[in-house]
């Protein structure tokens, strides 16, 4: 292995952050995947302006317009922070907890563009019957998920008739404000069936978020103080659809394939990236940039954990498994729903505003086993479907691939091929974690060694903490 | 009261077929209703080929275009009837219910255009997660129920390889060919909770039509192998939108205003009909008429049958209350989902396909009570917010009405005025059931005394057919 290709993610990071050239070798791998749709390419140089006072940036979308026509971004100038956050401490105070904050930093950022705020009725009743909200100007763009915020009686009397509330940390300071609020009855069996298409018990972000909410949602426009941080060690990773905009410019992509995931990185995974550049390639773009763009808001108990995946992503770019020249390794702020086809389509869609036109998607995105039946939630195929034919995502490329799974004839990842179905060996998420767990190793070639050195590590600590 | 108010509503019917002419009064009552939204008006005078080989009518759309551009129509002409017929014998054969009927007339007739059989996968999941389709030439028609057809294993099996089916009557004649048949699965969870935003035990289509109904469902193009009759005395009601659009026509209608209903017409109603007629007289129409549109299929068992209301809503055009002359009294052949603001959203394109320009929306439209909670199942406001805001029903003049009720100070219906609010007194469908239940009369002037005795004549069958 070349020193180039040992380059730890971090350096990577900062890499890009400092003096956006690198000088790395090509992918190594190069598999098939199924590319059913490739929409007709047009080059777009556009300057957009801010159009929001807090907004002075010039943002350059040089591949693909975000939501609306321009990125929101809600964060307060630096000389006006202080007369924002005196304002705050005088008005009527919503706490947040984690995964509220966590939405904050979604909006505040612009990801969910045009959304200038937690959603108003309005806004929340096309979100559950259409996935989509339909703007001034008769456009209409995606939004599948309600990005809510609830509270409860007590919050809701002390506010009584206040135009404004200030947004209350989970650590007590003042992180934002709410202004022209409006506030309307949380009806969480409704939410819960119109975004999950089920209301079955055991859905993880219901458990966590909506059951113990309060009754009421609270909406409005959002100015946040300063910049959402988490001090976990990855807020460098946290890379918002602006920073991401300009790092695709200075590295001059001209196509940026995102890759949403919430697991560890497999071969599997990394040839079906390092594919897609190359048909990219064979398609005309000179320079296509792989964002890998790992989840990092709230997710389930048994999923791995951010700090944990994001050790194991940078093992497979320090061992070249995909090549750190052409790929972006950021975090993507947002709570998990874990609702199938409906997160799907915001996933999409929070990727076309950080600056991506080619988005790829898996078998079952989004989806979890059913909570109390031997089935999968939804059915596998829905979450592609459903993509490609959601209101507003029709500007994004949506590139489908097929299951890749490994393959013991010659022994590597590779597509399942159902003439020889035999050959191939599924290694689910549970087979993983009994492979760790027990200290076995996984077939060769399943993940690159220095990546399966970083969960068994994740699983051994995690067996020394379960009761005997 | 005169000779041309008595007119019996069949009358009505067959004068408005025959000679499309009538003499008779203006409209009595004429009180404010809040009517927020009056779209501009285009006058559009156009004849529609038919575009399908089935439809050699050329079909006039005078005030707004059907769905889709054309009016389905998918009865075969009675030309190539028996061949079909010959052909359909030969096919495998699918079992209808009679609620499965009353969709293939509905589907037939284009009141869902367009819409031309049973949903394919593709639709029913862009109903189901948008509620609208996307047409080919990139329009989009609202469609926010799932109009599917539930296979079991058995008839799966049956199928087999088959490209297409014999649908089969609940009397045993074959009644139509489905075409180029997909099947796919029937995950009745999502379905439901994705409808009704619940799945809570005990909504009627539910329990009626989905719990018992396959895992399966198979959709593809209908053809009808002779219009659908019920034979039970009403089919004469029974216009189909091409007939209705033909009537307005003749009536040289420049507004038609339709309001869907399922229970009987007290002088609420009434009021807020002939007020509708007035407004649009002082926007400058000259013929507003008015489509009283009840519906005809399944309805849950505490609801009014459909022959009782037929017969009440033909003493109300008797007694003046409602003026003939501009009335078109015609069944709504859809069955009821109680689905609240998705299903107000059916009901409303459906008379797009009629060639009504106008809806009347009122409180709560195709809402119930929560079947386990005291509360009901949807915000009572959501309805009329959530059509003002439906894909593909732009076109369409939504027309919110308040809410009427009996004002005990000038003894008659009017609009509840919260100024005093003491004087009003809300008369439920429990409590008109426990007047009529108990021979006491309602209010004077809450209905015309000839409809009340048609209630309390099928109010005092009930009794005598429940245990002692």
């Amino acid at each position: 292995m070349s020193l180039t290709i040992k380059l730890h993610l971090t350096s990577q990071l900062n890499n890009l952050r400092h003096n956006n050239k690198t000088n790395l070798p090509k992918p190594i791998y190069s598999i098939n995947p199924l590319i059913i749709t490739i929409k007709k390419y047009k080059v777009k140089q556009r300057i957009k302006g801010g159009g929001n006072s807090n907004n002075n940036n010039m943002i350059k979308s040089s591949l693909i317009e975000p939501d609306g026509g321009i990125l929101v971004d809600l964060v307060v100038p630096e000389s006006q922070r202080d007369s924002k956050i005196s304002e705050a401490q005088s008005m009527a105070k919503v706490k947040l907890t984690r995964i509220d904050l966590e939405w904050v930093h979604v909006i505040s950022e612009g990801w969910a563009s045009p959304l200038r705020g937690f959603m108003r009725e309005s806004e929340y009743l096309q979100s559950l019957h259409f996935n989509c909200l339909r703007m001034e100007d008769g456009c209409v763009v995606n939004m599948s998920l309600p990005i809510v915020l609830a509270i409860d009686d007590e919050t809701k009397g002390r506010i009584g008739t206040s135009f404004n509330v200030a947004l209350v940390g989970p650590l007590g300071d003042c992180v934002a404000i709410l202004r022209s609020i409006e506030i309307y009855e949380h009806n969480k069996e409704e939410r819960i069936g119109r975004t999950w298409g089920t209301t079955v018990p055991g859905l993880p972000y219901v458990e966590e978020v909506i059951t113990p909410a309060g009754n009421w949602l609270i909406g409005g426009d959002l100015e946040v103080l300063k910049p959402i941080k988490y001090n976990d060690g990855l807020d460098n990773y946290r890379l918002s659809p602006k920073q991401l905009r300009k790092e695709f410019d200075t590295r001059k992509a001209d196509a940026v394939f995102a890759f949403q995931l919430r697991n560890p990185v497999h071969n599997g995974h990394a040839l079906l990236m390092n594919d897609t550049r190359k048909r990219l390639l064979e398609m005309g773009y000179k320079n296509p940039v792989l964002l890998l763009h790992p989840l990092g808001g709230f997710t389930k108990a048994d999923d791995v954990p951010l700090d944990v995946r994001m050790e194991q992503h940078s093992k497979v770019l320090e061992d070249g498994v995909l090549d750190p020249k052409t790929t972006i390794v950021a975090i993507f702020p947002s709570p998990m729903h874990y609702a199938g086809p409906t997160e799907v389509q915001w996933h999409a869609k929070a990727r076309i505003n950080a600056g991506a036109n080619f988005y790829i998607v898996g078998r079952d995105p989004a989806g979890m086993a059913h909570p109390t039946e031997k089935r999968d939630l939804y059915d596998p195929d829905h979450g592609k479907k459903v993509l490609t034919m959601a209101p507003g995502l029709g500007k994004l490329n949506i590139l489908p691939f097929k299951v890749a799974a490994y393959d013991t004839r010659d022994n590597k990842m590779a597509f399942f091929d159902p003439t020889r179905a035999k050959d191939f060996l599924f290694i689910s998420g549970t087979k993983m974690r009994a492979y760790a767990r027990n200290g076995e190793d996984p077939p060769n070639g399943f993940m690159c060694p220095s990546g399966w050195k970083v969960l068994v590590k994740y699983y051994e600590s995690t067996q020394a903490e379960e009761p005997s």
